[in-house]
């Protein structure tokens, strides 16, 4: 099924990773689409009537069809444009393992980057989160990588898949949280799968302007943090 | 692809609303499993080796193959038994529409459940969570049955699918919840066709014997929360 730019509308936004996976997954699949930037302090009705439950972007519109949450959209792409290179693996089992490590990374390392986020101003708890986020996370994941890769360049083998894109897709936060700590968190003596990957994701044809430049993104995260301060102080 | 007993087995627990989901979707498609009930008190190895990662159940063993996360399993044997009667849609729309409403009761519905659980003691604190229950969550599941049934008395239709499945599987902790707070959630003048659904959904053919009684539970959650009450005084 080709889709036209008219088809195929994104309600996202620059500094979303789950816009980003979207993306990733559009530019696989080689469709052409109407990228529309959401201001989150003022969200368009055409968002919130796309999204009624959640109201959050990214939004996919397919002819008048909305799709929400990222890694449903990617599944859907995947499905719909069968023809085009695939993004979940063909064979159910390794689909399941795929899904699987899709949902470790929105529970486990998504939950760990926001506890990071999100403890501002408390050294001890932010310690805590980027502990367990170095300890068990990242490392739960590079032995993920050594068992799904199978020697090639990423965990969907030789070109970029669903893992890729769903863990992929939070690399420029990771880097922000890195300058923003003043020491780097993926390091290879601890993690050389996951760095060589890293390398290899952002330089892939089909990811490339898909992701937020990193100073950006650090004024945006750092605005962000003071909101939630402000919102944390009010609350009390 | 036929199964013998011997190909499946389920390393489940006679209380858990996941194991529950895996037991119909194996029930829908006629599979024969050895049901392995495990000790959440002492795991056995084997669900250790099976689930290193979240070492937690339900685990489907096919052949030699472990399977994790419950909603995960479900769509692995929908896709490996695609002769069979279909759990998700066979319209790539609709099957984002499953998954979409899938994902929201485990993050919304589970996580609402799991707080009011785990308040236990803090009155104001177990208020705040079954308003959000009861005024938030279930009126969007409501509004959602009304969508996705089309008039039938299903989530999906004339027959159970992946919505009612991932749904249902909770309406037992929602009985309990009733039976400790000693007064209705599931009314039906505030939620009418869920009511419906619900007396529909745990009368249904492959969904008799996969969930468990309600008596047995309430002391198996009762015990429950004493068990967290307890950690959570030790880590004061």
């Amino acid at each position: 099924m080709a889709a036209k730019s008219s088809d195929l509308k994104l309600l996202g936004g620059w500094f979303s990773p789950f816009a980003s996976r979207v993306k990733i997954a559009l530019n696989i699949k080689g469709l052409e689409y109407k990228n529309i930037e959401e201001d989150l302090n003022s969200k368009s009705d055409f968002l919130l009537r796309s999204n009624p439950v959640h109201k959050k972007i990214p939004v996919l519109i397919h002819g008048d069809k909305p799709i929400c949450e990222s890694l449903v959209i990617v599944q859907y792409i995947d499905e719909v444009w069968s023809n085009g290179p695939s993004i979940l693996p063909r064979d159910a089992y390794d689909r399941t393992i795929a899904r699987f490590w899709g949902s470790y990374i929105d529970d486990k390392f998504l939950v760990c980057m926001k506890n990071i986020l999100m403890a501002a101003g408390d050294e001890e708890e932010k310690k805590r989160h980027l502990e367990q986020l170095e300890e068990e996370v990242l490392v739960t994941l590079e032995e993920a990588f050594n068992k799904c890769s199978e020697g090639k360049s990423f965990f969907g083998g030789n070109k970029i898949g669903f893992i890729d894109i769903a863990f992929g897709s939070f690399l420029p936060f990771l880097r922000v949280f890195e300058e923003m700590n003043g020491r780097k968190i993926l390091v290879a003596d601890k993690f050389p799968e996951l760095v060589n990957w890293a390398t290899n994701f952002v330089e892939y044809s089909t990811v490339t302007g898909t992701l937020p430049e990193i100073d950006k993104l650090v004024l945006f995260t750092t605005a962000l943090q003071e909101k939630w301060a402000a919102a944390k102080v009010a609350a009390k």
